[in-house]
């Protein structure tokens, strides 16, 4: 069965879609996504479109399901490299992408998600944070 | 036909290979990355192989031949995300992938590149200085 690559570059973990996605492939992604964002802690995900001719139903709902399980795990989505034609069809399509943020390319897209964890009071920089502080009463 | 994606992310292009290549889709990589080299200026390219199970002589020529194209554009390419079951093969094949780069994945192959280039005493930073030396004598 094929699978879509993960690259880590510093903070973003970033996936170029070029194959068709079946169910399985679509699956396996999202298993595969969701392991590398708690074993890196990684705070980005990219998703690059440029080679999808398409994005019908199927692909729209899995990238929001992406979206929707690295946000939990504390990620922020981004979807990139759109064709001017790909966005015409989904608006025609009356596909509304619900909760998946866009941009025009890797590096706006990387810009996005800084801008996003730079904006976030909630954000701490210190991954061990939490864990330390929970650590820290033992007698 | 199917195209083969090129991101820019900071002063690298990068390309994951994750279909067949055919004569045609080689060629038309190879064209696609030297006309992006020139126009955006970079001086590294990447190429991640983590979704290729095999690497035979074809692919093996077509990376050594991006290598030299941007070679002589002034860029340095790095291969990236070989399996370690690819490297045995290849050795096996002997396949020597001549004048190609290789680090484990994208980030490493991000330094190496970024280490040639501060390593290189005739790099000039400024693209723009050969063009302005040449300008600068008319009366």
């Amino acid at each position: 069965m094929e699978r879509v690559p993960i690259l880590k570059i510093g903070d973003i973990l970033l996936v170029s879609i070029q194959i068709d996605m079946s169910d399985q492939t679509a699956v396996t992604l999202q298993e595969d996504l969701a392991e590398r964002i708690v074993a890196t802690g990684c705070h980005g995900v990219i998703i690059d479109i440029t080679a999808l001719d398409i994005v019908d139903s199927f692909v729209g709902r899995m990238l929001s399901t992406i979206a929707s399980i690295s946000k939990v795990l504390d990620a922020e989505t981004v979807v990139v490299g759109m064709r001017p034609a790909v966005a015409i069809t989904l608006v025609e399509l009356g596909l509304s992408l619900n909760g998946i943020r866009t941009a025009l390319n890797v590096e706006r897209g990387m810009e996005l998600i800084a801008a996003t964890r730079d904006d976030d009071p909630g954000y701490d920089d210190d991954p061990e944070g939490v864990e330390s502080g929970t650590a820290a009463t033992s007698p």
